[in-house]
């Protein structure tokens, strides 16, 4: 199947499930928003009070966007490539797709319980298991020959170097939060800031 | 209507319907997240109590993410190949959606309500008249010439052998949730895990 | 601009405002099940009650999904004809939406207050101001020439006898609602189930 | 890169883009539906009453909903215009889209505390900043080279005059909501209902 162009038909379906996919992606990186609640004010209190209060979920509203929206970026990465699907894939990306849609759960549930090990676990565990069916899809393109041939080699760094770090980041964090939230937090943020020293660590230079 | 390629309006047409009708299934499968809430600690509960009590809610949002994702794949299937459509067609797949959008509903049913047998009842039911609508548009399409015929055969395998299988398991469900809710599970759950033998059967050994 | 073929990029472009409109059309008809509340059981009450009080709240939900699932295919079968579109048309169908978005609120509304007549004209007045800004925009692309000239006469019985029977239907069911509640409903079902004979008294036949 | 035409994958690629966006978009403008919450009558209280009292409510809905479908007119007049894209562009649109979705909550917390200067002042800022990254991605594209060559001079007024008067209104109301509330109300709905005579003054007089 591999090394040819898609029929207009291979190419509807594709896109549709790319338009599915981020059908799915748009909702669940908006319902973060729910998660931020307008305070009710107690006796005493003023807003500038319960705005600096609110903070910490802000900053857990943006840290969960910016990492779906990498996700994003990398499922779109992958799917930009493509010849052609199966069955195996289209079942890989729902998986993939039902723990993106957990994020706002979890995300919420590390917002309310911040200096809890077991809430930082859950978030970074979803965010690993998401990261780990991302690298599959990776793999499993590549396996198939579903990737166009000058396209390959950026695919394999997602699938090797780049996949693999960007999992492992995520799954650490489960066994790191019981030593600190800090360190979790840390390794979550630097999924995100280290993605260009990683692209170059991967050899590769373009500027796209 | 039939054997013949689509215009460039009614591709336009026709990506529009599947469209409209990916997303309304990407916001109620991101919906069914909304049925997690995160647990707010009585006295004496640690968070690992709460969160081991919130692991049937997990499974019930996963069983049904599992099966909305199932009728978003034979949905795709059914207008990957499509030529063609009318009035009808757009208004039974309209009611489709209707059904889909209450699953998250009737999910939330169920999980509240796990050993009821009448909560199971409506959520069998209203996947029941889900795949019934389906197999309902599988069937109008094929009388109206409205599908490829290289791939004719293939749709009439969802017409009728996995179509109506599909439609019985969850219309089943219904009185069997009355003799206890694990065979109405396990009806819904086969839906899931039996396609590919099912569609061995049904006579196509494809890749895809 | 009219009598043309749109370029590639108008065709990008007129394809993104029909996406949007999808999309904002999608969720609303989809935040429709939030109105539906799982029930919490008081003392001596079973689950089979609850569920009986929650059928006219189905029943509305119902009405509301099958009259935006109504708007949403006529609003389709506008822009299936375009040939262009300038900032007039943008600004009406942003009104167009704002309405629709309106209408799970509307419905909540009149499902809460089923025997107020106050609430049932707060959801005719929705759906009525949605009606006129619809027919507005059939008549508007057809002063700008922006409609294919073979599909003109099917936009001129939009835009005048069935466009304005289906704005009439709704705008009048907002008086008719201080008479009887019952009425406006009857008035709003009719906008459904009459289109067909409306279709056929308009002068088309089509089996689209 | 710039002066060529798009190929095809790169087509499909920024049309997946655009359509996560306007997924965004969407899914954020219906949202703002949430904040208008059914009134729950006390004693004494009549429907019409609390109806009344839900009017600044549904003003502040009309007014974010302009506002957003503003931002997402202006965003897609920057996208049909593309010939490409970059990293810089996505990053910068996925933090458009971050201050787009905390548009709800903002409103939300506007609603609630109306005569508030700070509420308001959050509000201005979370529109403020998402009109300064939509500027930034204009003049990006501009330095790229990203534009259609006749489609230059029409870009530049966004990033110029336009694109700066509006980021600027929205960011002086947050000093002037400290001064009164109606002032920056004043600003927010001057970028609605100015922009056809700033058109004029960005010397362009198109019907589009």
């Amino acid at each position: 199947m591999a090394e040819r162009t898609l029929t207009e038909l291979e190419q509807r379906d594709l896109g549709r499930i790319a338009a599915f996919t981020d059908g799915v992606m748009a909702v669940a990186i908006t319902l973060l928003v729910l998660n931020l609640e307008v305070p009710r004010l107690g006796a005493g209190q003023t807003l500038g009070d319960e705005l600096v209060d609110l903070l910490p979920s802000l900053g857990a509203y943006l840290l969960s966007f910016a990492l779906v929206g990498r996700f994003w970026v990398i499922h779109h990465n992958l799917f930009e490539k493509l010849l052609g699907f199966d069955r195996t894939l289209m079942t890989l990306n729902l998986c993939f797709l039902a723990l993106i849609v957990l994020v706002p759960f979890a995300t919420d549930l590390y917002d309310v319980y911040t200096r809890e090990a077991l809430a930082a676990a859950v978030l970074g565990a979803t965010l690993g298991l998401a990261a780990l069916t991302n690298w599959a899809m990776n793999r499993h393109v590549l396996r198939r020959g579903f990737v166009h041939e000058d396209r390959r080699e950026e695919t394999a760094v997602f699938a090797a170097p780049i996949g693999l770090g960007f999992t492992a980041a995520f799954l650490l964090s489960v066994p790191a939060a019981f030593l600190s939230v800090h360190i979790a937090e840390a390794l979550w943020i630097s999924t995100v800031v280290l993605r260009y020293p990683l692209r170059r660590l991967g050899g590769r230079t373009s500027s796209r």
